[in-house]
């Protein structure tokens, strides 16, 4: 089946979706994404996904070119399109293709907006079951990590340097010795005395819609959450370590910089989330 | 004239210039850029650009696909091909299109290499006889501000900022109130004891060219030069301001904030270097 992609209002096989070497996007990285899960042919968790994308633009003061209903009936053409059951949408707008490279842009720019959607196994992990090695590295992202922005190149870096070390994936720590989140996922640990921490929103992360519907249900389920810093120092004290992102729901870390994380295999309450998020995603997906 | 770009080691229209959604450089603004001036035909200070191209390419382990002397004979070809005298020639290197979007790419991947070429008049700038206005904003950008990255939301932002508050550019305050440098320039003020000052090269401001090329003339002219960080205040204390570029050579700032620099006008020692740059430009263009 051929992968279809959209782009500015219409569909087309996703190896033809090109935009110009003028895209604000390719020259400045002056967009914004959204990654959205999909489980049984629907979107998961869309209305938190959209809102947060709406916020995102308006922080960068650009205009979608889509009303947010429409995006979203955009995004299930796509997965319709696409055949897919179990993926990921993958939404990008950026400030559009000007005549020339300035940094300032005409204010009447045309925003480009594309999608596409790759089907992926989120659900039966196996890495999930297994748990993740990660590697902490110094966050060394810009001032608004709450924009949703592709200027990603930090977190590549961060990315690539876990890999040359062996490990799945990086978490990234501030200069004061707090983690601030994944290098695509919201971090959580749970202490020894059963209590789940998890940075609080601000300027220095990303607001997790999968880590907020994570947070509700463990406090729904009676377990306590303070929304606090912690340091590299408590994950290694910590029972348990997991992040969460659209794209991998809940993840056990069951390694932190070579050392095991709690008995080294993933814990009862990420095992828990993780059910209760897939539950929670399954029942409101649209 | 129909204006032509390069594209992976062939020349095309560049409205015929596309990359594939799938591109990291629209994805992650994983890849480096350069621009350089073209006086009479040629390429300005081309040896510092490929230097500062390489250096920003090893830092994020991009391997550049052609050799720098490659590069310039396609950059030379490019200006040839547009049959321009003076403008700027951009390059952008991307880590190149995957098959998906991963955060981590496959090591064998082919980068993607586009140039383009936009007239422009530098020398005889109206702008650079009245001097510019600029606004100081706060410096929202990563760690790692001495690697060229296409990751430039930050600076567009800033830019934004000072056109809004009617300024024609902005200047960039770290947390301790110092100047790291313009949105898209090297910043240098020349203090009452007619000392030249910038900020020296580290992790936190981008290596100008055109700004070592401009403190080595000062220094042959027999002006004194401080390496050092300055504030605000100081620049409201200085006899001059400028900025310098590869887009714009030696600017002068006669307001800063809404209050004059200096009296107002641009300065001789500013005019000076300008005038010495256009010369070494012109005498070592290739």
């Amino acid at each position: 089946m051929t992968a279809i992609a959209y782009l500015n209002g219409g569909f087309l096989p996703l190896a033809d979706a090109k935009v110009s070497i003028l895209d604000r996007g390719f020259l400045f990285a002056d967009g914004i994404y959204e990654v959205a899960a999909v489980l049984d042919g629907r979107l998961v968790d869309s209305t938190a996904h959209l809102a947060r994308l709406a916020r995102s633009c308006g922080e960068i003061n650009l205009t979608l070119p889509l009303s947010l209903d429409a995006v979203e009936d955009a995004q299930r053409e796509l997965v319709t399109r696409n055949g897919m059951t179990e993926g990921l949408v993958y939404l990008q707008i950026t400030r559009g293709t000007d005549a020339g490279r300035d940094f300032l842009s005409p204010p009447d720019l045309t925003p480009t907006l594309v999608m596409f959607a790759t089907p992926k196994t989120i659900v039966e992990s196996p890495a999930a079951r297994r748990g993740i090695a990660v590697k902490t590295v110094p966050d060394l992202r810009w001032a608004r990590r709450d924009i949703k922005s592709v200027a990603l190149l930090a977190q590549v870096l961060a990315k690539r340097e876990a890999q040359a070390a062996g490990c799945d994936d990086a978490w990234m720590v501030d200069d004061s010795g707090a983690v601030t989140e994944g290098a695509s996922a919201t971090a959580f640990i749970l202490t020894q005395d059963d209590v789940l921490v998890t940075r609080p929103n601000s300027h220095a992360v990303l607001p997790g819609c999968t880590g907020a519907a994570v947070a509700a249900l463990a406090q729904e389920t009676g377990i306590a959450l303070e929304r606090r810093s912690f340091t590299v120092a408590e994950i290694h004290m910590a029972q348990e370590a997991f992040h969460t992102s659209a794209s991998t729901f809940v993840m056990p870390v069951v390694q932190m910089d070579g050392q095991t994380v709690g008995n080294g295999a993933p814990g009862p309450v990420a095992a828990r989330l993780r059910e209760l998020y897939v539950e929670f995603a399954r029942r409101t997906a649209v």
